[in-house]
């Protein structure tokens, strides 16, 4: 088999047996096929795109390109999440000890973010303490016993994702469903996972700008999921405006210890309800959506998920006690309030350009190499659709600093006050097929 | 500048600025653009094309990547042919001469063929001493001179080319018209031309392989002609059975002798006066085609043109002995017939099949390294329209082995008789906007 061959192949418009998928990855993988080769054949799918068949066979292909975790001494049905990301996106902080506390395992692998804000991992150090680095023994342990432990992802895990999507980041091959589908659920399936629940975000502050776009590739990783033989979901969620009302680090841990006693915002909540009732449905500890969604607002208000939540931090060598003191984590110098010019209803607030305000502040990095400040941020006091009056707060600044004119001048830019406005839909769509 | 927003710029259907391309095949040359991200973009362009202007910046942007030759000091207009290849093409060898002898300046770098048989440089070093390196000062003195040179082609020419070219051989981003007729008009016009007759074969032995797309190129070519500054012209000519009735190196130089002297095949002969005619009246040395004609033939019965291609063979180190005793060139110890199996009409013979029975022989390189025997070949003695009876012979085979079974197999396979077949015909198109 030669590379250029496959090139002209898939450049005529033929798909590609597995055989020939598996053989570009593992010779990629092993260095063996030159970059330049590989970027040509990715630009051929990116106006080729590939079929179901394909997908899975590259899927699988990058899945098997490294280490693959063995979940299989972990008792249950072991049932992965995972979002397209988004704009204070605190759910997976929420939802793994919220669903473990039901009894299905959580096993979580999760990465760091290079966005606006932090990733769940980024998230949890600002918690002092916390360990993401456990070994595979203990990581398993910790589930069997606690039911939830989320860590770092391993640095093998489908390394022919990781070496094909830096060189996607420079070649314009990014925005391609079959490429960004299989190198989502590739990490998941070499991550262990039994079942799979997607949270598609959609919007101004997703990656996915509209909502066919998101269809589509919710479609596909269902498609791959079921090809592969893991059951998988996708729910498309809003993200036109940020979720919940906390953008960075600490103030999402802060926001989801709220959430787990059942006083977080009520998007947030209800994210995670959607999400947690598809996950116990999936992992078989509930036999209808409806009866996983009672056993999770049981778990909220017996404060069993909250409890969870803790044991998950101590075991994980976290400091317990800013669960009841949240102003340990709440450390920047100063709270700025912005008020509102007129008095109204918030039409809009964008999302990503409101991440940028965060990562402004010092909440995210744009490069792999910058470090995060865990205690600036956003608290939106204001979301789509709420009345506000003139001179009131429409956001808490947490910063290091009292120098945020640029900041003030983008947030009040980026949240639009006029006559009305419903509040957005949550949850578009859910896909199981 | 970046490149990866140059790659999603034309990736998304939008034509480039002279600025960027040139930005493009600068930084290429200099190693400063990966190839991993020219291979991306190539294939972008594989699939949007480029507009006009898009394929002329990219040309020039070629031809000023590296040396370019200074024709001035030559005086006349100074015309270049160029062929797009084909099986048995002796063209080269035949005009140059040709069109010197009526006072068009000649100055012609030829490259060596990697292909079913040599390139013009391969035959002309067929003939004993005959030297294809020339300092620019010598090429010059003997154009000056002589009217005509043919020389190989400096290593500096367009080197922003000569590195894509191999970068789209491996990358299945050949067969793509803007990038073609970039390649092929980037040396020309570093080459010093000031006006070009381009040769664009189409047929089975050609690149070519349907008229259309030569037409595509064709047009594509002159225009970049025009833009460029440099008259233009291209004949689309035949090349579904061989030109003349010579494949291999000597074998052709003993036919381009031939053809010289008014006694060549008359496809040949006639392919010769249509181009030829063309550069007359580019190079102003005739005011209409009938009139250029007029000077042609009257220079072949003449002797005039012999005599030219006799003193280049001289003045380049050659032993011009060779044009009275051909045998010094025909060295191949067997001479073996291929007798008709049956009376008929010949209805075919394939260009590239029978281009590859002579690269068997040895008349041909497939790879760089490969040496070229200039004594083997094939003498076709009957072309497509043609009578043949029972047992005459199709073909004489130059060979140094008589071990040749396979090479006489694809010959049958390669030369079909009929009942009834019309002579192809030989120029198709003559595109001169």
């Amino acid at each position: 088999m030669r590379m250029v061959d496959l090139i002209e192949k898939k450049r005529d418009g033929y798909a590609l047996t597995k055989e020939e998928i598996e053989f570009i990855i593992q010779e990629y993988t092993k260095d063996k096929i030159p970059d330049y080769q590989m970027s040509a054949f990715l630009m051929t799918v990116f106006y080729e795109d590939m079929t179901d068949e394909e997908i899975t066979a590259l899927t699988l292909a990058m899945a098997d390109s490294g280490e693959k975790i063995d979940l299989s001494s972990i008792e249950g049905i072991k049932v992965d999440k995972h979002s397209t990301g988004g704009v204070g996106d605190t759910t997976t902080l929420v939802l793994a000890p919220l669903v473990a506390s039901v009894g299905v395992p959580v096993a979580k692998m999760s990465g760091r973010g290079l966005g606006y804000t932090g990733g769940t991992l980024d998230k949890l150090e600002s918690i002092p303490g916390f360990k993401i680095e456990l070994s595979d023994r203990a990581f398993i342990d910790e589930v069997n016993k606690n039911k939830v432990a989320v860590i770092g992802q391993s640095g093998d895990l489908a390394p022919a994702d990781k070496k094909l999507y830096s060189l996607r980041d420079v070649t314009a091959t990014v925005d391609s469903i079959p490429l960004i589908a299989s190198s989502i659920m590739s990490k998941k399936i070499a991550a262990g996972a039994d079942a799979i629940v997607l949270d598609v975000t959609t919007g101004e502050g997703a990656f996915m700008k509209n909502l066919e776009d998101a269809r589509r590739l919710s479609h596909t990783m269902v498609r791959i999921g079921e090809l592969a033989k893991r059951k998988t979901m996708a729910v498309i969620s809003d993200m036109s405006q940020p979720l919940g009302k906390a953008i960075g680090n600490g103030l999402e841990v802060v926001e989801a210890i709220e959430t787990l006693q059942g006083e977080g915002p009520n998007d947030l909540l209800e994210m995670c309800y959607v999400l947690g009732s598809q996950m116990l449905v999936l992992g078989e500890k509930a036999e209808t959506l409806e009866e996983a969604r009672s056993l999770l607002e049981e778990a909220v208000s017996s404060g069993a998920a909250f409890e969870t939540f803790k044991n998950m931090i101590k075991n994980q060598g976290g400091d317990e006690s800013i669960c009841s003191q949240p102003e340990k984590l709440l450390t920047a110098p100063f709270k700025i309030e912005l008020p509102a010019k007129k008095a109204g209803v918030v039409t809009q607030l964008v999302a990503n350009e409101i991440g940028i305000a965060a990562m402004m502040l010092g909440a995210g990095r744009q490069t792999k190499e910058e470090t995060i400040d865990y205690g600036v941020g956003l608290k939106l006091h204001k979301k789509v659709g709420e009345q506000v009056e003139k001179g009131e707060s429409l956001v808490t600044i947490y910063s290091n600093t009292e120098q945020i004119e640029p900041i003030k001048e983008k947030l009040y830019q980026n949240i639009q006050i006029g006559e009305a406005a419903d509040k957005p839909i949550l949850i578009h769509e859910i896909i199981t097929e």
